[in-house]
């Protein structure tokens, strides 16, 4: 107990007060803070535009910035659309809450399913881009990959147990840096072009070989396949972007407005970024294929690459060549993305316990998803999310090409949900509403989700076609598992709460208690729980022996005349050494004979300090009780005997409880005050 | 559970009544189930003793029979010393009982841990030999020895946990077939001795190159020392022969004389058979090393052996030669070697339980070994001879050899300890009596056992001397450590016991019962707790809340008065969101007011059916009922509230049970009598 204790304090630091928690953001902190997961796409959106291009071979190449610009347009439309619905449910319950408002529970639970199955493949995906950017620069991580992202998980699940609450002005940092340093290098790497001084990147001289299907010449069809394939991958640049809406809450005063505007700003920022880096890489030769398709990518001479060719991404080999001749720009670059892509990660891990806690609430989760442990952090959550995403890294291999397959289904389809949430929101409120000039901004609003919706209805259905054998098939198949997780777990809630709901008749008294008192020997802890037990002067009051071994129960009854005890003492003899069942029958027995009494069951029990002590003793008084539990109409009390050893043991949890939370013993003594009003409830104030 | 319970079924078999055990043995069935042990030592013995003279050559092998018959003659003097023993101490108690009650519980402590060594090292070593055997019959086995012994130890745990009372029949039937085989190979050898047929084991073409140290001219030193370890080696032939004196209750009477007799017949046949095995193997030409240092055996040109070459045990080269032209004969040898192997291995499993269950009585074991299951068997000792047997084989490769260095220590230490408790014994029997006749035997005995323990102590110094560092080391460090494990938990169980004693002042009331309820809802299992504690009528009875979210404690507050609830309800604040810590405190505080009251708390617990329903529901109850056990004056009551789930749950635990016990439900019923007499005290008679 102690050392765990102790492994904890170290690990989550001292425990913090329900009141140590809220502070708001002004919209500068809140937009790093918020928007590292959307921006952070930029690290793989591109790349995989290159990748699913490059099936025709490198000539596919001259779609990119059409299939960039098309992605863009797309993004536009979701953030005008999430601008409406960031005014029209400032309360942070996001898509979960406007799907579930708007279109009932099934669809409040489906948007909550893609929303879990989003949030891990955003630490899945992040964390594993950020391997990849990190093996990039630090060469010996090459072949671990896999490892490092399971270890950076793990880091982050230790931080956000700890509660990162002084986070938001240091997650400001790396992502300021990121923009800079992407925008930055994409600048002079214009200025490069302009002067003709623009480098190649290392990959230019490499040819790409076409995959089978898209061999020269390219059918229109097939074209058209390939381009909606590269739009489709390209979409994961949008994903991230619900964070704001969800974060509402967390924005200074007029907190709507705020949110509204940090959208827009996350919008012409992404863009921006995403746009030049696309560009840049063409203009700089850039060859890219699916690493686990590297054979087709060929040297000049067509020859197959060296087996230790790593390919890198793409913004690493722009920052490579545009920094050719001054290596620190390189290393800056790739590592505040790689940073951005841990703060993307860590977004899911401060969203998703905020998701479970809310489903919880809902009684859509395990109730142990809503309570907050001792750094106000929801612990399980956390630890829920971590094992997932470790889970789901170690199977594809951190790569994050693969993952990528699974993670856009459950993006759009929370998008096209909350979409259609909005339009019918707007259609409830322009049925009441008649001051034409708000009917009007309804209307407009009503457009705008209009559009959104379309335009992401048919991104959902491209991908679905595009990817669904890719892995999108497992993103849907996860959804319908949480889906009828979540539905099983609130039907058990449901029918739980309506059995226990108070009715009239419940609150008769028992007529009478029958207390039966346990023994196995005549020691301290018998006489105890004799005492105990005739203290609360039941109407009958026994003791019972189960008798295993005839001696040692002639000797109990010897033993039991001579002390005089004047409780009765009843043998129920159990001819196959079982201690537990004869006690229950007997239970079961007295209850049967007078329904409406209460049977109620002393044991005796002596408490030893150490695990190894506790071998020592028979456990039965655990399985008695675990078995009397589920006998109706019995009651069973524990009467412990301390023995020394457990003092100790008491007193070493004691200290190290205290030296946790540095909570003085005096400390909650003074925290219980005998307020006691004239209605005869005890109340306390609090401190 | 229910599950579990059919599997647990299925193995185990019906539970079993307490009088369903005994069964008395006539001398023709006792020898075979308590001697199989002591003759299948005569599989590996002479194994051991070629291997120990083949470190000089073959030439060596001209000592074997010398140093076969020394071995004799010590099993003479040993089984002369367990006859008197026996006739004295006819209560089964053996080694341990006689060490302890002569010498002390130092001594029966160190006895007992030899013999825990013993029991394990017997079930090692005749499994793996089995093993060897299997594998000499069935190429297949061989390379998997390991595994399959592995499978045969859990096999007989099996069989050992179903309880195989019916064995004694069937035992009988494999030890005399073996004792029939090997007596009869031997006969059918020496008569084709006498007519000049007698063929040449397969490895009499082989030869043998000395190990260092060995090389010929042997010194006179190095010849000793040879023969002390051939001899220390054939020893292992006398392991087992005290399996006899601890059966002696099994015996038909008069049993101490039966078991006398039984003795003296399992020397003649163990002597008989070690002897002649030695001797004809001689004749035929046999070459044996130690498996582990293959590489001294070599082809008649000195060549290495074939990789894929198996040396034979010397039983199954025999047989291979002797039945040359039937095979059959072959096989009858080996396989009832092999299972008279297993046997002996039984025999552990019958003695070792029934010795820690002595020990669980007098204090040195853990009690869960004295107690036995549904099938009579004592499983925990089973099973922890079975873990252990399993680690030894594992960690030496099922190599019967290396296995057998580890074995004599721990036999002749309490060989050693018990003739030395005879001689006490005898002792103090002279010291008091009178009559010259009785005397007169009481002398022989004491030369009988004084002649026995010279012999014996000085093997154990050989022993220790040629084997220590082969590996009786580990055996003698097992036994320190399973001494001082016993004498720790010996000294607990003492420290417990006088803890718990009766002292006068224990029979005091408590002065108050201060009852609090704990609530954390208003729901049918709260107003249940309520009504029962209010039925145990504390003189003071309130409700008390943790308060973690102020939004819920203020509605449970304002339902509490709309219900009219006429017991306070208290609310604990706890700012660091825990549960179990409030409530442990405020109990503190409350006995602290009042010393020599009781602080009773009652906690509504809603119970249901499955592992998956209890994931949904926080587990507090548990941690606080834990948590409260180690807080002196309270005594926790759980009133459950079984909800439909639950009930389902029982049926099926119950139906389970019926089906394992073949109990019917009225069967328990009526096992409760209420046969009230007089004195106020409830008895029941037994059926």
């Amino acid at each position: 107990m102690g050392l765990a204790d102790v492994s904890k304090r170290i690990l989550l630091g001292r425990k913090l007060r329900s009141s140590q928690g809220e502070r708001l953001l002004p919209k500068r902190v809140a937009l790093p803070v918020l928007a590292s997961d959307a921006l952070s796409s930029v690290a793989y959106a591109p790349d995989e535009v290159f990748i699913m291009l490059s099936l025709a071979g490198a000539s596919a190449y001259v779609w990119s910035w059409q299939v960039g610009v098309t992605v863009a347009l797309v993004m536009v439309a979701v953030l005008a659309s999430y601008r409406q619905q960031v005014m029209a449910y400032p309360s942070g319950g996001g898509d979960y809450e406007v799907a579930k408002v708007n279109l009932g529970p099934t669809a409040g639970t489906t948007v909550a399913s893609a929303l879990v199955v989003d949030y891990v493949l955003t630490v899945a995906v992040s964390i594993s881009s950020g391997a990849q950017y990190a093996a990039s620069a630090l060469p010996f991580l090459v072949g671990y990959e896999t490892l490092f992202a399971c270890l950076m998980v793990l880091l982050l699940m230790a931080l956000n147990l700890r509660g990162v609450r002084e986070s938001a002005t240091y997650f400001a940092v790396p992502t300021y840096a990121f923009i800079t340093a992407i925008l930055g290098m994409c600048a002079y790497g214009l200025v490069q072009h302009l002067t003709g001084t623009l480098a190649r990147v290392e990959s230019a001289d490499y040819i790409i070989t076409a995959a089978p299907g898209y061999e020269d010449p390219l059918t229109t069809g097939a074209l058209i396949f390939l381009l909606a394939r590269a739009f489709s991958s390209g979409c994961v640049a949008l994903t991230g972007v619900e964070a704001i809406s969800g974060g509402v809450p967390a924005f200074r005063k007029p907190k709507a407005r705020n949110a509204a505007t940090t959208l827009l700003m996350l919008g012409a920022i992404a863009i921006t970024m995403m746009i030049s880096v696309i560009v840049l890489a063409r203009q700089m030769g850039l060859r890219y294929v699916d690493p686990d398709d590297i054979n087709r990518l060929r040297t000049g001479a067509g020859d197959v690459l060296p087996e230790d060719f790593a390919q890198q991404p793409v913004i690493a080999q722009i920052a490579g060549a545009v920094f050719d001749g001054f290596p620190p720009g390189f290393y800056i670059v790739v590592s505040v993305t790689g940073l951005v892509l841990v703060l993307a990660a860590n977004t899911a891990f401060n969203g998703f316990p905020v998701l479970g806690s809310i489903l919880a609430h809902d009684g859509y989760a395990p109730r142990a998803l809503g309570s907050r442990g001792g750094r106000l952090a929801y612990t399980n959550g956390i630890a829920f999310l971590a094992f997932l995403a470790i889970v789901l890294i170690i199977a594809f291999d951190a790569q994050t090409t693969r993952l990528i397959q699974l993670y856009i289904v459950g993006v759009f389809v929370s998008f096209n949900l909350s979409q259609l949430g909005m339009i019918r929101h707007w259609t409830r409120l322009l049925a009441s509403e008649r001051d034409p000039a708000a009917r009007g901004r309804m209307f407009r609003s009503r457009v705008i989700n209009t559009v959104g919706l379309a335009l992401t209805s048919v991104v959902l259905v491209v991908v679905l076609v595009t990817k669904f054998l890719e892995g999108a098939w497992i993103t849907v198949l996860a959804m319908a598992v949480f889906f009828f997780i979540m539905r099983a777990v609130q039907r058990h809630y449901t029918r739980v709460s309506e059995e226990l709901a108070i009715a009239d008749e419940d609150k008769v008294m028992p007529t009478r208690v029958h207390a039966i008192v346990l023994v196995s020997k005549l020691h301290k802890p018998t006489l105890r729980a004799l005492a105990y037990a005739r203290a609360t002067r039941p109407n009958i009051l026994e003791a019972v022996c189960v008798s295993v071994d005839q001696e040692a129960t002639d000797r109990l009854l010897d033993e039991w005349d001579m002390r005089n005890l004047d409780v009765p003492l009843k043998v129920l003899h159990s001819p196959y050494r079982e201690l537990v069942r004869p006690i229950v029958d007997y239970a079961v027995e007295i209850r049967s004979a007078s329904p409406r009494g209460v049977v109620a069951v002393y044991i005796p029990e002596y408490v030893v300090g150490h695990w190894w002590e506790q071998l020592l003793h028979n456990q039965t008084a655990l399985r008695l009780k675990g078995r009397l539990l589920f006998t109706p109409g019995v009651m069973v009390t524990s009467v412990p005997y301390q023995l020394r050893s457990s003092e100790a043991a008491l007193e070493r949890a004691n200290r190290a409880e205290r030296e946790m939370g540095r909570v003085h013993p005096g400390d909650l003594r003074r925290g219980i005050d005998d307020d006691r009003d004239g209605d005869g409830r005890i109340s306390q104030v609090p401190r």
